[in-house]
Protein backbone atom coordinates (compact mmCIF):
# COMPACT_ATOMS: atom_id res chain seq x y z
CA UNK A 1 0.00 0.00 0.00
CA UNK A 2 1.82 3.34 -1.43
CA UNK A 3 0.41 6.77 -0.55
CA UNK A 4 2.03 9.42 -2.56
CA UNK A 5 0.68 12.93 -1.70
CA UNK A 6 0.62 15.84 -4.56
CA UNK A 7 -0.24 19.15 -5.08
CA UNK A 8 -3.75 19.10 -6.34
CA UNK A 9 -2.81 20.11 -9.72
CA UNK A 10 -0.19 17.30 -10.28
CA UNK A 11 -2.76 14.56 -8.97
CA UNK A 12 -4.06 13.38 -12.83
CA UNK A 13 -0.40 13.30 -14.05
CA UNK A 14 1.05 11.09 -10.90
CA UNK A 15 -2.25 9.20 -11.90
CA UNK A 16 -1.22 8.87 -15.69
CA UNK A 17 2.37 7.59 -14.42
CA UNK A 18 1.29 5.12 -12.20
CA UNK A 19 -1.65 3.28 -14.87
CA UNK A 20 1.54 3.72 -17.11
CA UNK A 21 4.22 2.12 -14.92
CA UNK A 22 1.20 -0.60 -13.84
CA UNK A 23 0.08 -1.73 -17.28
CA UNK A 24 3.42 -2.13 -18.97
CA UNK A 25 5.68 -3.29 -16.13
CA UNK A 26 4.20 -4.03 -12.59
CA UNK A 27 1.31 -6.01 -13.35
CA UNK A 28 3.72 -8.32 -15.85
CA UNK A 29 6.02 -9.07 -12.84
CA UNK A 30 5.95 -12.97 -11.16
CA UNK A 31 4.28 -12.51 -8.20
CA UNK A 32 1.86 -9.74 -9.11
CA UNK A 33 -1.75 -10.74 -8.24
CA UNK A 34 -3.77 -7.45 -8.33
CA UNK A 35 -3.75 -3.82 -7.86
CA UNK A 36 -6.23 -1.21 -7.43
CA UNK A 37 -5.51 2.50 -7.90
CA UNK A 38 -6.90 5.06 -5.87
CA UNK A 39 -7.78 9.22 -5.87
CA UNK A 40 -8.43 11.26 -2.55
CA UNK A 41 -11.47 13.24 -3.00
CA UNK A 42 -9.46 16.59 -1.69
CA UNK A 43 -7.17 15.97 -4.92
CA UNK A 44 -3.65 15.70 -2.62
CA UNK A 45 -3.25 11.83 -2.57
CA UNK A 46 -2.74 8.92 -4.77
CA UNK A 47 -3.16 5.76 -3.27
CA UNK A 48 -1.92 1.71 -4.91
CA UNK A 49 -3.03 -1.04 -2.75
CA UNK A 50 -1.49 -3.87 -4.57
CA UNK A 51 -1.82 -7.58 -3.76
CA UNK A 52 1.66 -9.91 -4.26
CA UNK A 53 2.40 -13.69 -3.72
CA UNK A 54 5.36 -12.65 -1.24
CA UNK A 55 7.54 -9.70 -0.15
CA UNK A 56 10.44 -11.34 -2.25
CA UNK A 57 8.28 -10.94 -5.50
CA UNK A 58 7.50 -6.95 -4.97
CA UNK A 59 11.57 -6.85 -4.41
CA UNK A 60 11.88 -8.55 -7.47
CA UNK A 61 9.56 -6.19 -9.36
CA UNK A 62 11.62 -3.21 -7.62
CA UNK A 63 14.62 -3.93 -9.13
CA UNK A 64 13.21 -4.32 -12.64
CA UNK A 65 15.47 -0.91 -14.47
CA UNK A 66 12.18 -0.65 -16.79
CA UNK A 67 9.59 1.53 -14.74
CA UNK A 68 12.44 3.64 -13.48
CA UNK A 69 11.87 6.58 -15.60
CA UNK A 70 8.52 6.78 -14.84
CA UNK A 71 8.66 6.25 -11.08
CA UNK A 72 11.49 8.81 -11.19
CA UNK A 73 8.89 11.34 -12.43
CA UNK A 74 6.32 10.86 -10.15
CA UNK A 75 8.72 11.24 -7.47
CA UNK A 76 9.16 14.80 -8.52
CA UNK A 77 5.53 15.49 -8.29
CA UNK A 78 4.90 13.46 -4.68
CA UNK A 79 5.91 12.68 -1.34
CA UNK A 80 6.36 8.55 -1.33
CA UNK A 81 5.19 6.82 1.82
CA UNK A 82 5.50 3.06 1.34
CA UNK A 83 4.59 0.52 3.16
CA UNK A 84 4.81 -3.18 3.41
CA UNK A 85 1.94 -5.55 5.10
CA UNK A 86 0.38 -8.25 6.05
CA UNK A 87 -3.00 -9.32 5.88
CA UNK A 88 -4.71 -9.62 9.40
CA UNK A 89 -8.32 -10.20 8.54
CA UNK A 90 -10.98 -9.75 5.70
CA UNK A 91 -14.34 -8.40 7.08
CA UNK A 92 -17.21 -9.33 4.33
CA UNK A 93 -20.49 -7.33 5.28
CA UNK A 94 -22.11 -8.62 8.72
CA UNK A 95 -25.09 -10.86 8.67
CA UNK A 96 -27.91 -10.46 11.10
CA UNK B 1 -8.20 3.52 3.64
CA UNK B 2 -6.99 4.44 6.94
CA UNK B 3 -3.51 4.07 8.71
CA UNK B 4 -2.66 4.43 12.26
CA UNK B 5 0.96 4.50 13.33
CA UNK B 6 1.41 2.84 16.63
CA UNK B 7 4.78 1.93 18.74
CA UNK B 8 5.62 -1.34 17.85
CA UNK B 9 4.82 -2.70 21.30
CA UNK B 10 0.98 -1.43 20.61
CA UNK B 11 0.35 -3.09 17.53
CA UNK B 12 -1.58 -6.02 18.43
CA UNK B 13 -3.42 -3.88 20.74
CA UNK B 14 -4.64 -1.62 18.54
CA UNK B 15 -5.33 -4.34 15.72
CA UNK B 16 -7.24 -6.21 18.12
CA UNK B 17 -9.39 -3.00 19.18
CA UNK B 18 -10.03 -2.55 15.20
CA UNK B 19 -11.23 -5.58 15.07
CA UNK B 20 -13.56 -5.40 17.66
CA UNK B 21 -14.97 -1.98 16.22
CA UNK B 22 -15.31 -3.74 12.70
CA UNK B 23 -17.09 -6.71 14.25
CA UNK B 24 -19.52 -5.06 16.50
CA UNK B 25 -20.09 -2.09 14.26
CA UNK B 26 -18.53 -1.15 11.35
CA UNK B 27 -19.05 -4.14 9.38
CA UNK B 28 -22.86 -4.12 10.36
CA UNK B 29 -23.56 -0.32 8.95
CA UNK B 30 -25.59 0.29 6.06
CA UNK B 31 -23.81 0.52 2.59
CA UNK B 32 -20.56 -1.31 4.21
CA UNK B 33 -19.24 -3.38 0.99
CA UNK B 34 -15.82 -4.99 2.50
CA UNK B 35 -12.46 -4.18 4.62
CA UNK B 36 -9.41 -6.28 4.89
CA UNK B 37 -6.88 -5.09 7.91
CA UNK B 38 -3.27 -5.19 7.84
CA UNK B 39 -0.09 -5.18 9.85
CA UNK B 40 2.78 -3.80 8.59
CA UNK B 41 5.63 -5.68 8.60
CA UNK B 42 8.30 -3.66 10.71
CA UNK B 43 5.54 -3.30 13.28
CA UNK B 44 4.97 0.76 12.77
CA UNK B 45 1.78 0.66 11.50
CA UNK B 46 -1.85 -0.84 11.14
CA UNK B 47 -3.73 0.25 7.64
CA UNK B 48 -7.48 -0.36 7.29
CA UNK B 49 -8.64 -0.79 3.61
CA UNK B 50 -12.52 -0.72 3.03
CA UNK B 51 -15.13 -0.23 0.31
CA UNK B 52 -18.61 1.55 1.20
CA UNK B 53 -21.34 2.38 -0.91
CA UNK B 54 -20.81 6.06 -1.08
CA UNK B 55 -18.86 8.70 0.70
CA UNK B 56 -22.08 9.66 2.45
CA UNK B 57 -22.53 5.85 4.04
CA UNK B 58 -19.30 6.21 5.49
CA UNK B 59 -19.65 9.28 7.22
CA UNK B 60 -22.89 8.08 8.14
CA UNK B 61 -21.19 5.24 10.07
CA UNK B 62 -18.66 8.08 11.42
CA UNK B 63 -21.64 9.42 13.70
CA UNK B 64 -22.24 6.34 15.19
CA UNK B 65 -21.64 6.70 19.16
CA UNK B 66 -21.40 2.98 19.50
CA UNK B 67 -17.89 2.22 18.71
CA UNK B 68 -16.53 5.57 19.77
CA UNK B 69 -14.80 3.65 23.12
CA UNK B 70 -12.89 1.68 21.06
CA UNK B 71 -11.72 4.37 18.33
CA UNK B 72 -11.09 6.79 21.30
CA UNK B 73 -8.47 4.15 22.65
CA UNK B 74 -7.02 3.99 19.29
CA UNK B 75 -6.16 7.40 19.35
CA UNK B 76 -4.97 7.06 22.37
CA UNK B 77 -2.08 4.04 21.27
CA UNK B 78 -1.70 5.49 17.54
CA UNK B 79 -1.42 8.33 15.27
CA UNK B 80 -4.39 8.64 12.56
CA UNK B 81 -3.94 9.66 9.46
CA UNK B 82 -7.49 9.25 7.61
CA UNK B 83 -7.88 9.15 3.45
CA UNK B 84 -11.36 8.83 1.49
CA UNK B 85 -10.79 7.54 -1.83
CA UNK B 86 -12.59 6.58 -5.06
CA UNK B 87 -11.18 4.01 -7.18
CA UNK B 88 -9.47 4.73 -10.83
CA UNK B 89 -8.59 1.38 -12.22
CA UNK B 90 -8.31 -1.93 -10.77
CA UNK B 91 -5.48 -3.95 -12.35
CA UNK B 92 -5.78 -7.87 -12.75
CA UNK B 93 -2.50 -9.84 -14.02
CA UNK B 94 -1.42 -8.98 -17.53
CA UNK B 95 -2.08 -11.41 -19.80
CA UNK B 96 0.17 -11.88 -23.06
Amino acid sequence: MNVFTVEPANQQRVVDLIVRATDEFVSKAPGFISSTLHRSFDGTKVAMYAQWESAEHYEAMGRDPGPLPLFGEVLTLAKFEPGMYEIVRTFPPATE
